[in-house]
């Protein structure tokens, strides 16, 4: 008998009947014999529709009443379920956060887990209970106030969990079938991934693959908790998530991202000090920084390149150009119209070449790369958004990411 | 400077503009100097839809999680109700039942509150904040469970609270303009009353007046607590319910209640313990009885009859089918067309022959009365429910319950 966290996503407990069906899954876990956790996340919109409730009332609502008023989701979610359950014929009780001991700091809106206090679950599980725990929720100890983790806090919870109460698994369940060497929609011959892990997924999270956000992926590194991203439709196995793979395959995948945006301040002096006055001051002003790419000196002067998320474009100019005018450097270009395109590979560390040949296969589709960054285990290119399925194609081809053509039908 | 306990009904908080009128009208009473304690319900029909959402899952859902999931509609109403107040420059903060104190019994769905913890509450009123409180919930200290405590649960919250906080006042503002002589959507020239005992409220409640809960008037009258039931509409003063009144009116009101059966069991061997066994067994299949009549023994049988909610009509047909062959009794018959006129005085414990013009009023107008009950400030009539209506007029005209002419347009 193994302990098995499964985390259920919004889409998943949409309405009643599915709500039902996911009650079946998890009765079929139980009566497999094991002990189960369930995480669940507010039915469908329901997030959104609070929110879009909360913005009629007040443009900027207090953040303490927002997590007040988004945990309602949740609660009606994991009632639910547990009505389900029970309709199954399989003991269940739902736990708020709170109640299951997730005790965070008290940033209300983006809230971290300190702690994990697991005496109510553990109680419940040896009574022979399903627990069903509210997912994106917790409690701060010092304030005694009700906070929410933002975003990609359901599957924290899940992790979370996972790891204060030993669990053998920590199921992602979710309306793909696991993680793929690319996004299928952009690339549909891409490769469905048995194995990757903590340390390429967290790269492949950071470079925009959405199926699991790296708070999560970095619970399951820390705490070494195997995470199973699978299919709510049906019980095939996923993608395993974990510490050490069979397989180390050189490159496990290509991310992409277009949500960010180009910021070039020109004609720059080259001096010491001058990157970093900029960049305080881009901190001071709340702007998140991705990549950032200095060029060479020219004539005493360069030009430092920097990607921001497109929302914080705006802010990001100003800020830049007044920083511009008092080191005397030139204009400030913002393009909107960019996309990074990622290859991560753990065997990367070890086998060279690896950048040349992604250079290579970009330009042989006539592609541009703007900007250039990289780590032990990545290479990220920005190049024009239109060009980004191009791109993403090309290294799939390149590294051979497509589904294995043998495989297909077995 | 004083403390004053508000409590709004689900219409009154029913979408965004409501809510940020409601909020006005915090504003208003806090910038007049008082404290203020807001009790807030589910937004209009948000509970009648988490029941139909659980009844889609679950035919008899778990009363634990019933109590789970419908608390969610009060966190809701009460956060946007915070933010609003905080768009008018108000500060406030919501608290939920067991953030606010309220100690309760365990019983999920109809829990009594047990004590209350004023500590949280009495910190943010001396921090200027107004406090927002959910009604109809609680927690129970024995199991950490959340509970709610069923029909006029807010009401009840609300004068509980007044009653532990020492509040001046207890405000229900409602959809009414406050407690009429008669409903006047039977009666429309039925006089609002400026005051009214505990007492006769008590009687008025429980004879179907659905102004106020029986409940929550319990809880004014056992802690003293004056309760002002006025219009959310305007804020002309209402009706006070409270100790004693100025004006002891020999008869304060008229009340009907037509959700009532009246069940006959004839011919019943008039020997000790009879009555004793049928209401046993009544009482043991959860059938309410609210009157009962026993006639007269003629050759040694009488009839008994009883009125139920008219939903515990069946079960208590064949409960008492059941009891009546045991004991030899004869047919038993159920009459779902009846309805109950009650007159409420807290002088008619002084003045003789009130019964006698009750009966009289009725009589002229050629209504047959089927069941009599009385206490010492009320006398009750069964009639047949087609003449309710005529009813609750005699009585008003012989008991001069009129809106008073000379009143009209001052």
């Amino acid at each position: 008998m193994s302990l098995i966290v499964q985390k259920y996503g919004g889409t998943s407990v949409g309405d009643p009947s599915r709500i039902l069906r996911v009650a079946g899954r998890i009765a079929e876990t139980r009566r497999a014999g094991h002990d189960v956790i369930v995480v669940v996340s507010a039915m469908g919109k329901t997030t959104d529709d609070l929110i879009a409730l909360a913005s009629e009332i007040n443009p900027i609502p207090p953040a303490r009443e927002m997590d007040m008023l988004l945990t309602a989701g949740e609660r009606i979610a994991m009632a639910l379920l547990a009505m389900a359950l029970d309709n199954e014929g399989i003991e269940a009780v739902s736990l708020t956060g709170s109640q299951a001991g997730i005790l965070t700091d008290d940033s209300h809106g983006s809230a971290k887990i300190q702690e994990i206090r697991g005496d109510r679950i553990r109680t419940n599980l040896d009574e022979g209970k399903v627990v069903i725990v509210a997912g994106f929720q917790g409690v701060s100890p010092e304030t005694k106030e009700v906070t929410t983790l933002g975003r990609g806090g359901s599957d924290a919870t899940a992790v979370a969990l996972a790891a204060a109460h030993g669990a053998d698994v920590c199921e992602i369940i979710t309306d793909v079938d696991g993680v793929y060497t690319a996004d299928p929609r952009l690339v549909p011959t891409a490769r469905k991934l048995d194995e990757i892990s903590f340390e390429e997924m967290l790269e492949l999270a950071a470079s925009g693959a959405g199926v699991l956000m790296g708070r999560s992926v970095e619970f399951g590194r820390r705490f070494n908790v195997p995470i199973h991203v699978r299919s709510s439709f049906h019980t095939n196995p996923g993608t395993w998530v974990k510490e050490k793979t069979m397989e180390q395959a050189i490159v496990s995948g290509v991310a992409h991202d277009s949500s960010e945006a180009k910021i070039t301040v020109q004609n720059v002096p080259d001096k010491p000090g001058v990157a970093a006055t900029l960049f305080e001051r881009l901190a001071v002003d709340g702007v998140n920084i991705d990549m950032i790419v200095q060029n060479v000196s020219s004539a005493g002067e360069t030009d430092i390149s920097f990607t921001v998320p497109r929302q914080h474009a705006v802010r990001a100019k100003e800020t830049a150009s007044a920083v511009a005018v008092s080191l005397g450097a030139g204009d400030v270009d913002v393009d909107e119209n960019i996309a990074k395109v990622s290859l991560v590979g753990a065997g990367m560390k070890s086998e060279g070449g690896i950048a040349a040949r992604v250079f290579r296969a970009l330009a042989d589709q006539r592609i541009n790369i703007e900007m250039i960054s990289t780590s032990t285990i990545r290479i990220s290119c920005v190049v024009q958004e239109a060009q980004v399925k191009a791109a993403v194609s090309a290294l799939v081809d390149e590294f051979e990411l497509h589904e294995i053509s043998e495989e297909v039908g077995v």
